[in-house]
C-alpha cells in the first residue's frame, strides 16, 4: 500500500476521524485508523463500535492496499508537518513509513483484517433526507441541549427524528425540559428513530464551512450522515421515545416579550446567588407596573432582584432552574423572545419572537 | 460606607483582585474582598496570607468605612451588569447592598476588622527598582519556565532576584534546567531575594497593557510590585538559592545556529514518538553532511528522525527531555537560536542569536 497526499488535505481528514478513535477501549485496534487505498480513492476510517467516521480523499500515485495505524499519533504527526509538503505513506506489512522532505517516521501499525467495521446501511430499506448544512447544525444545537445524560433511560439520551404532517421534526427531552425543531416541510419519507447525542456531536464537529448540503440515510438499525467527503454512521438507540407533543401547551395564560440579552443578563445575576439552592430562581410578572422580575431566594450569600420593563396584562409567578433557562436563552432565535406560562406547575413555553419552527419547554420547580 | 463607581472600572478592579481570594481556605474570610473607602480613594484588597493584592480606585460621592464581601460573587455580579451603569455600593453593618438601574442585590458580608492584612513594607529598609512593564513581563516568562514545582525544595520554587556587577538578574532552576535574564544595567541598590512563582504569576496577570512602568520594592521579608493602580505584595521564600552562575558553561565545543520554528517543529515530531520513554529525544550534529538531526528512540509506537541543514564543524550527540527543549524554544528571543553543547553529559546552552541578556541551560539525559 502506498499513497501520496498534500499535507493540508491529509491533516484535515485525519483530524476529522481521529477523535472517534478510543484511548480507553479494551480492544486496542479501536485506537487505530484504517487507511484503505483503492484505484480511485483513499478512505480513512475510525470506529468505537457504536459509530464510525469515514473520510474520503482522491488517490494519486498510489498502490492499492490497507493497513491500520494509531490514529491520534498519525494525526498529530501529519498536523505538525509543514504546509504544502507532499506526504508519502507506504506500508510494508504492518510497518508504515511516513515521509516528507527531511522528515521520516516508521510507525508500528496493525493488520487491516483485524479492524472491525460497522455493518453497511441496507440499500433497499434506506429512507433519505436532504437539507442545508448550516440550518441542520444550528437546529441540532437547539435540540441537543435538552437531551439527557442519564444512561438509565437510553431513549432520552438521544435526539428523536420523526416525521409528522409531512414535515421532519427533531426533539429531545430530559424529563425537565423539552426542545423541538421542525426542519423540512413537504417530506414524503417517514421515519421514527432515536440517534445518540454522542454521534450527533461528531456530526456537528465535522460540519465545516465547506459542507453545503447534507444527506441523512436511515435503515432500521442505523443512520448515516453524509457531509461532503465525510460520512458518520451510527447505530440507532433501541427504545421508544415519549409521546412528547401532548406535553407542549397549546396556550399559556401569561405571555410577555423580552429582549433575549436582557433576560439572559438578569437570569445570570440571579443564578450567582442561587448556587446554594440548586440554581432555583423566581420569575414574576407584575401587570400593574408592567415589570418582569427575576430574583433569587434569600440564603446565606444574600439575595438579588432585577427587573425588565415590558407589557404585561396578567400577574403570575413561576420558579425555574436558572441553568435550564440560560440554556434555552442561549439557543433561541432572534433578539426578542416570547415567555409564556400559566401557573406555578404548568410548563413555561419559550420561543423566538414570531418563530414557529422551534419551541422550548421548561418544567417549573416547586416554588 | 458608601461609594459609587462606573461599572467598567469596578469590574476590572474586582477581576484583578478576586483570583487571590481562596475557595479552599479554612479561614472563610479569605474568600472575601476588603472594600475600604476613605476621603480620597477606594481600595479593594484580597489575600491568601502569603500574598495580597490591592487595587485602588478614585472615590466620588462616598462615605468612609470598610466591609468585606465574597470576592468572586461580587466580581461576577458586577461583571455581568451593563457597561456604563453607575454601581452604588452601600454597607449597613455586614449587609451590603449593590444597586444599578433595575438591579438590586443584598449580599451578606463580614466585618472589616476580621480581615487579615499582610504587614506593611518597612519604609526605611526598602530597596527599589523600576523598569518597563512590557520588558519585565516578557523576561519573567523566560525565567519562570525553569522554576521547580517540588515543594520539598522551596528555594527552587521561586525566582531569584539578585544584583551582580551593577545589574539586576532574575534566575530560576529546577535542577534539570536553568534560566537567567539580565534586566537593568547600572543599578546601585543590591538585592538577593527569592520571590514565589505563584506571586509572580499574579503579577503577570495584573500587568495589563495600560501599565507602562513598574516598581519593585524589597524589604527583608517581603516584596511589593507596584503596577499602576494595583499592588501585589508577597512574602519572600526563606532559604538560599544555589550558586548558579558556575553552572553556566563559558564555552561549548559544538555550536550551531538553527531557525527557532524549524527546531520546534522537529522536536515536536520526535516528542510524539517519545511518550513511552519519558519524552527522551536524541539531538545529533553531523559535520560531514552539515545536518542537525532530532530523533526518537525506537519503541512500541515506532521511531522518527527529522533533519535541519545548517553549518556544523564538529560531530556530537546529546539526549534531552523534549519537553524542556520545547519550553526553552518557546521563550527564546528572535527567529534564530544558538544551540551549543560539548559532550553527552555537559549542559546544553541555548540563546537567541546574538542575544546576551538571556541564557537557558538544559542538563542532558543519560543517552
Amino acid at each position: 500500500m502506498r499513497v501520496k497526499i498534500i499535507q493540508e488535505k491529509l491533516a484535515k481528514a485525519l483530524n476529522g476521524v481521529s477523535r472517534v478513535a478510543g484511548g480507553r477501549s479494551t480492544l486496542p485496534i479501536l485506537s487505530n485508523v484504517l487507511v484503505r487505498v483503492d484505484e480511485s480513492k483513499v478512505s480513512l476510517t475510525t470506529t468505537n463500535l457504536d459509530m464510525a467516521v469515514v473520510s474520503y480523499l482522491p488517490a494519486t500515485q498510489s498502490e492499492v492496499g490497507a493497513v491500520t495505524v494509531p490514529a491520534r499519533l498519525v494525526a498529530e504527526f501529519v498536523g505538525n508537518l509543514p504546509r504544502g509538503e507532499v506526504v508519502d505513506i507506504e506500508a510494508n506489512g504492518e510497518k508504515v513509513t511516513i515521509k516528507a522532505a527531511g522528515y521520516v517516521s516508521t510507525i508500528n501499525g496493525a493488520a487491516a483484517e483485524d479492524f472491525p467495521e460497522l455493518p453497511e446501511i441496507e440499500d433497499e430499506k434506506v429512507v433519505k433526507f436532504r437539507m442545508g448544512a448550516e440550518e441542520f447544525k444550528e437546529g441540532l444545537a437547539q435540540v441537543m441541549v435538552a437531551a439527557s445524560n442519564d444512561t438509565t433511560r437510553p431513549a432520552l439520551t438521544g435526539v428523536y427524528f420523526n416525521t409528522a404532517d409531512g414535515a421532519l421534526y427533531l426533539a429531545a427531552t430530559d424529563g425537565y425540559r423539552l426542545a423541538e425543531r421542525r426542519f423540512i416541510e413537504k417530506v414524503e419519507a417517514e421515519v421514527m428513530a432515536i440517534v445518540p447525542t454522542s454521534s450527533l456531536q461528531e456530526v456537528v464537529r465535522n460540519l465545516g464551512e465547506d459542507v453545503g448540503e447534507i444527506e441523512i440515510w436511515f435503515d432500521e438499525t442505523q443512520v448515516r450522515f453524509r457531509l461532503g467527503d465525510i460520512e458518520v454512521t451510527s447505530k440507532l438507540i433501541d427504545g421508544s421515545f415519549p409521546d412528547y407533543r401532548q406535553l407542549i401547551p397549546k396556550e399559556t395564560e401569561i405571555n410577555l416579550k423580552v429582549k433575549r440579552d436582557e433576560l439572559t443578563r438578569i437570569t445570570k445575576l440571579a443564578a450567582l446567588f442561587a448556587k446554594e439552592v440548586g440554581g432555583s430562581i423566581i420569575c414574576e410578572a407584575r401587570a400593574e407596573k408592567n415589570e418582569f422580575l427575576v430574583s433569587s431566594v434569600a440564603n446565606e450569600l444574600g439575595e438579588n432582584t432585577s427587573e425588565i420593563k415590558t407589557e404585561i396584562d396578567t400577574d403570575g409567578k413561576v420558579t425555574l432552574n436558572s441553568r435550564f433557562l440560560l440554556d434555552a436563552l442561549n439557543v433561541l432565535d432572534g433578539k426578542e423572545v416570547e415567555f409564556g406560562f400559566s401557573n406555578k406547575l404548568d410548563p413555561v413555553v419559550l420561543r423566538g419572537k414570531g418563530v414557529e419552527k422551534y419551541v422550548h419547554i421548561i418544567m417549573p420547580l416547586k416554588g
